[in-house]
Parts: structure tokens; C-alpha cells; sequence
């Protein structure tokens, strides 16, 4: 196990090579929720994410023999050019290998820190038993995102910050994949003030530590898409899980739609950029998942920021129409001169935006002589939607 | 004229009420731009912007009488917050006059502050007409967005900030609207250490500051749609003039396309949510109106985050298309089955991922046997077309 110690040890080693981000309360949050909300905003490490601390500590801790051999990982993600920024700070090599169908994007973002990448297998397994065959080959060093105590101790230090920065907190929320973050975490919150409670978040569609949290035993999940990449992991490691098993009082889980909600309010309540694991804590308390912090002074653990981009907007849009700010109506409207310009005076009176609109016969399921409409509409909010949705039935519109 | 005095009063006056936001170094773009940047992020105001500062050194100033009568402004942005907030925090009444056609969203986050909204008119100048009209019939105080000494010098407390932040600091690059922010940070930047210089930018289609420095006098243009909606001022103000022409070493301006470019890279890069304004700076260094910059320790003062999150994902769109990660071809190709499934095949194994395609024969304007293809693609950059678009014409295919 990890002790108190070996985070405090880590911290003094890896203050020169990491940044000390900055937590800053929540005040909209904190408005919208009834929870006073601070954020540990991890996004603001170099690479954007808080894998940078773990790798440090490992890699400051290799003798010149096993420097001089260089590193190696398997990751497509934030742990990859955490240890590759790492091992340029120190002058090491790195070598990454990452799945042949890794967008370009991820590629270049690693090299661009310096390290060797190596595209190899169609699957993360394939990758991984590639990276250990190449550090065997040249007698390197591993290093597992999480399933280490140097990796873990490393992240621990993110709890020392807090506690340091935030007076009178009462609990912190930490994203959960592997566990090495919240292990770290867990470790110096209960050593230094065992009062502060831990939470983790996993994502539904890979809820493996919560399940082994509930059922007492190291659990597997099938796995499904996510849009918290960063979280996805398949199986309870025993490390993390005595870790999070000790130190740990309790850990939840949350949909997609939950998490693509709170990505969409961390962009516009705080202008923070979350990836999809670093919006789980919020998406957690946002869902009523942890009742018990309501009135509380909570830190969450915005663990990273590197969101795929070209997933934003398709995330904003499907946050938005949770939060019932888009909505699309189909409807049955008479097939006749005038009735477009009719539906669509009442929706512009009701200020309704039309963002799409789509008027179909030749394909229609109606009768003849009616002709189907799909509107999609940006809206204020639920409440907004039903009074428009009255105002077009007034009327006579059929509203599918 | 605003004194260096008259910022440090103001920066001790409004202290109690704002946050002393975070400065922190922008490392991927620095290594993207050569120029040693740092982002003063205004955005972690509780509101979003730095308006909050200009406005609580107004509101402090008041006696108690002005603030029995309330306060009063015209605005649908970030002023109107920044006044609703600070009124809130004093306990005193705003009344914000906004245009009739205001989105909804912005209406509901002022009063959220407290403030009372009230609807008039078809545009800014009917708005502020009724806001004076109001002001006036009770005898309140009317709090102008930039053109009031105090307002200004509330503003300038970010060029003290800075300078106390950021050790060896060669220059500041400021968005400009009305002028009012970079009328304080001159004033404060030049009176504590006149060797940093100080750089404006303006949206190109509201460049009448610009202009206004180039020519010496005051102007005036006619305006035009900015996604830089915090800086769209039409007519130079005297006061601001005075101030910038004495203080600030010069004035660009950027184009649309680059603001947009600038809010993609501040979110991917460094994982900072920024409205057009407060990418404008950034645009300037990236399209390459300050060149002398190179080499140079720059702060860039990012004012605001309150992009509308509804433009979000279509600027996203527009700044990939900008930087060359999105990609349309217009192909002719031969009308016979298999011919999908071909270019496919080529497109896929070059790793660009199809986003959208349109197959058209009936509406072709194309020979009877071709068709028309239009591809939509994710792509690596501007290299990655050049090279797909040879593997194509290689095989026959015509792009337009």
C-alpha cells in the first residue's frame, strides 16, 4: 500500500517538473446546484491532464542504468504524453505504442513531447503486449497508467494541494478508470484529515471499481462507447482496488447523457474545458448521485481537458438537448399554400430559433393531403418547450 | 485622464468584491507560435469577464443617496453582468435595459445576478436611449461600459496584476472595443514600467479605433456580423482615444476567420474557453501582426469566456476548416457501381475519416454518366489534403 508518506515524498520530488494548478471556487455551480463547488482544475498542466505527476515520480526514481534504457507504455490517451513530457524533462527516451487506428491527431500531440510512437495491433491489448515486448527487448522500463506505486503516490499529491489550498473542505470527487488518481488522492486526504470524505465517478459503461466496491471482489465489465475515454477501463486491478477499498467511502456511477450535460455546464458556467472523465464528479452531483453533499464545501477533481474536438460539438449538442435546450418536433401539418409561413409565424413570435427544418410529402407516413414537418428548434428549456408545443396544438398542428 | 494613481485606488477599492484571476503559461502555444506566451485569464471571473472590475469601482464610489437610487445600464453582454453582480454585492438595485430580441440565455444570467431586466427596442440604441430615459426618471446613476474614468481605471487594476504576476514581461496584447480595458492596463503598464509595451487588437469589422490611430481623429464604421460580438463598437470615444493614443504602442486588427481560428486553438492547446474578444489577441500573434513579438516573454489578456455555446460547435466546425482538419471535395466521378466502394477504400486507408457525402446524379452538373461526389472529411492538415488529394487524381478522379 501506498502511504502518507510516499505522497509526500512524491510532491517534494516532482514540484520542479509539475505545474501547481490553481482550484477555483464555483460560483455559478455552486448556484445551480446548492452544493459550494471549488475545481481542481488539472486541465491546466501542460499536456492537460494530471498523468504528468504519476510519470514523474517513476521516472525520478530510475537509476542512469535504467534511464539510459528509456521507457515504454502503451497508451493512445493523456498517460502517453504525460510520461512523454516527462521523459523529455529528464532527457530519457520514450517510446509509446499506440493502436494502428489511433487518430493522427493523438500521434502528433505525443511526438510532439519528444517520444518514439509506435502504431502496432487493432486493439489496446495488442498495443500493450507490443510496448512490453519492445521494454523487454531493450531491458526498459514499463510504466503502467495505474497499476503502480510510484504512478499512484505521484497522483497523490493533487490531495496535498487541496488540502493545502482549500480551508474547510468536507469532500472531494475523483474520477475513477484504472484508480491510480483517487488511490493517490485517497492516501493523503484520509492520512492528513480523515474526516474529508472521497468519493470516486465511474462511467455506467465501465463501472468495474464500483461494482468491486459493492460486491467486495475484483469485478470485469463488457465496456461499451464512451465519451469518457480517459475512464474506460474493463477490469478492477487488486492495487487500486485496496487502495480505494481502505480509503474510499463510496463510489457511483453515471450515464453518458450525465456526463455530456456537465461538459456542457463546466463550458458555460465556469469556462472550464473538462474531458468526459474530467466532468464525471460534477456529472455525479448534478444527477443526485451523492444527495449527501448537498450545503457541503466539495472539491471537484477536473482531472483533464483533452476532449476530442471534433467531439465537442456533437457533445454540446447532445448536452444541450438534455438540458432541453434543443428540441425536435415532428408534426402533421395540411399539405396546402401558407401553412409553412403559418407555423413558422408562431414558433418566431415565440422566440424560437429554427436551426433545421425538414418538409416532406413523397416520403411521408401521413395521409394524403398532409404533409410532415421536422423541426429542430433551439429553445430556453423545458418549460419553454411545452408552452410552444401548446401554442402550435392550439392551432391544429399534430405534434408526433 | 486616468492617472496610475487613480488604477491602484481603484485596484485596493475593488479588491474586496473581485477575483484576482490566474496567469498562467501557455506552453503548447508557445511552442506553436515562438513567442514565450502567458493568458491572463479574466474568463475565471464569477461572471465570465472582466467587466465586474470597471464596474464595482464605479458602484464603490457612490454616496449613499446615488446608491438608494439604483443604477442603470444598457447592454445585453458582459457589462450587464459585471453591473448586475457588482450591484448585487452592495446590496444596491440595477436596471439593465436590453434590446428586445435579446436570446433568452442572456436575459436569464443577468438576472440571475439580481439585476432587472427590462425589454425595449429593436437595437442597442433604442436600448440605451430607454436605459437613460429610466435613469434619468429616478434621478439614478447611469454606468457607462467604457467611456467613465472609473470604469476605466477599475480595469487597469489587470495591467498591475500582470506586471505583479509575471517577472521580465516584454508586452501585453489587449482586445479593444469602446477601449476601456486597454485605456486602465495602459495607464497601469506604462506608469509602473514604461519599457513593456502595449499592443491593442480590434475585429476587423469593428476596427474604428484602428483606424482612429492610424488617422489621428476619431472614427467611425458602419460594422458588420463578428463572432467578436464583446468588441463590435461602431464609433470611437474621446475619452478612450486620449488614453490609447497616448499609452498604447499600436492598434491591429484581425479577421473573422482568424478570431475563429484562435477560439479553436485556446481550446484545444491550452484548454481555455474564450470568447471572440478574448481570442483576439492571440489572433493577432498567430496571423502574424506582431512579429516583432518573436522571441518575447507576451502577456495576452484574455477579457472574457462568454461565448454563446450555441456558436461553439459551429466555430469549432469553422476553425477546423480554417486549419486545414476539415476538408470538402467536390469529385466527378464515373455513374457505375463499385465506384463508392473505390474512392472509399482510398479515402479510408489514407486514415481521413468521412464526415458527410453526398452521392447526386439527377442535380449533376456533370456529363450523362458521371456523377457528382461531395465529400466532407476529417483530416490531419493541410500536408494530409495535398497527399489524399493526389492518391484520388491518380486514380482518375477529378476534383473541382
Amino acid at each position: 500500500m501506498v502511504t502518507l508518506d510516499d505522497v509526500r515524498e512524491a510532491q517534494a520530488r516532482v514540484a520542479p517538473l509539475i505545474r501547481r494548478t490553481p482550484t477555483l471556487p464555483a460560483a455559478n455551480l455552486t448556484t445551480a446546484t446548492g452544493v459550494e463547488l471549488l475545481l481542481k482544475l488539472e486541465t491546466m498542466q501542460v499536456t492537460g491532464a494530471f498523468k504528468e505527476r504519476g510519470a514523474a515520480n517513476c521516472l525520478l526514481q530510475l537509476d542512469d542504468e535504467a534511464r539510459a534504457r528509456g521507457v515504454f507504455a502503451a497508451s493512445a490517451g493523456n498517460h502517453a504524453q504525460g510520461l512523454a513530457i516527462g521523459a523529455k524533462r529528464l532527457g530519457l527516451r520514450a517510446t509509446i505504442v499506440m493502436g494502428r487506428f489511433t487518430p493522427r491527431i493523438k500521434v502528433a500531440r505525443t511526438r510532439r513531447h519528444g517520444a518514439e510512437v509506435v502504431l502496432f495491433g487493432d486493439d489496446y491489448e495488442a498495443a500493450a503486449a507490443h510496448a512490453r515486448e519492445l521494454c523487454d527487448r531493450a531491458a526498459g522500463t514499463f510504466v503502467h497508467p495505474f497499476d503502480d506505486d510510484a504512478v499512484i503516490a505521484g497522483q497523490g499529491g493533487i490531495g496535498l494541494e487541496l488540502l493545502e489550498d482549500v480551508a474547510d473542505l468536507d469532500a472531494v470527487v475523483v474520477p475513477i478508470g484504472g484508480g491510480g488518481l483517487i488511490s493517490g488522492v485517497a492516501v493523503a486526504i484520509k492520512g492528513v484529515a480523515p474526516h474529508v470524505k472521497v468519493y470516486g465517478v465511474q462511467s455506467a459503461s465501465f463501472a468495474a471499481m464500483a461494482r468491486s466496491f459493492a460486491s467486495g471482489q475484483l469485478e470485469e465489465v463488457a465496456g461499451a462507447r464512451t465519451i469518457a475515454e480517459g475512464i474506460a477501463v474493463r477490469r478492477a486491478h487488486a492495487r487500486t482496488f485496496e487502495h480505494i477499498r481502505r480509503y474510499v467511502d463510496d463510489v457511483v456511477s453515471v450515464s453518458e447523457e450525465e456526463i455530456a450535460k456537465a461538459i456542457v455546464m463546466l463550458l458555460e458556467e465556469e469556462r472550464v474545458v473538462a474531458e468526459g472523465a474530467g466532468a464525471a464528479p460534477l456529472a455525479a452531483i448534478l444527477s443526485g448521485k451523492l444527495p449527501d453533499l448537498t450545503g457541503k464545501r466539495v472539491a471537484l477533481l477536473v482531472s483533464g481537458g483533452n476532449i476530442d474536438i471534433n467531439l465537442v460539438s456533437s457533445i454540446i449538442e447532445r448536452g444541450l438537448v438534455r438540458a432541453a435546450r434543443r428540441v425536435r418536433f415532428n408534426m402533421i401539418v395540411p399539405d396546402r399554400p401558407g401553412v409553412l409561413a403559418d407555423f413558422s409565424r408562431i414558433v418566431a413570435d415565440h422566440g424560437a430559433n429554427v436551426m433545421e427544418l425538414r418538409h416532406e410529402r413523397a416520403f411521408s407516413r401521413t395521409a394524403v393531403g398532409d404533409a410532415e414537418v421536422e423541426l429542430f428548434l433551439e429553445v430556453a428549456g423545458p418549460d419553454d418547450i411545452a408552452e410552444l408545443r401548446k401554442k402550435l396544438e392550439a392551432r391544429g398542428y399534430v405534434i408526433l
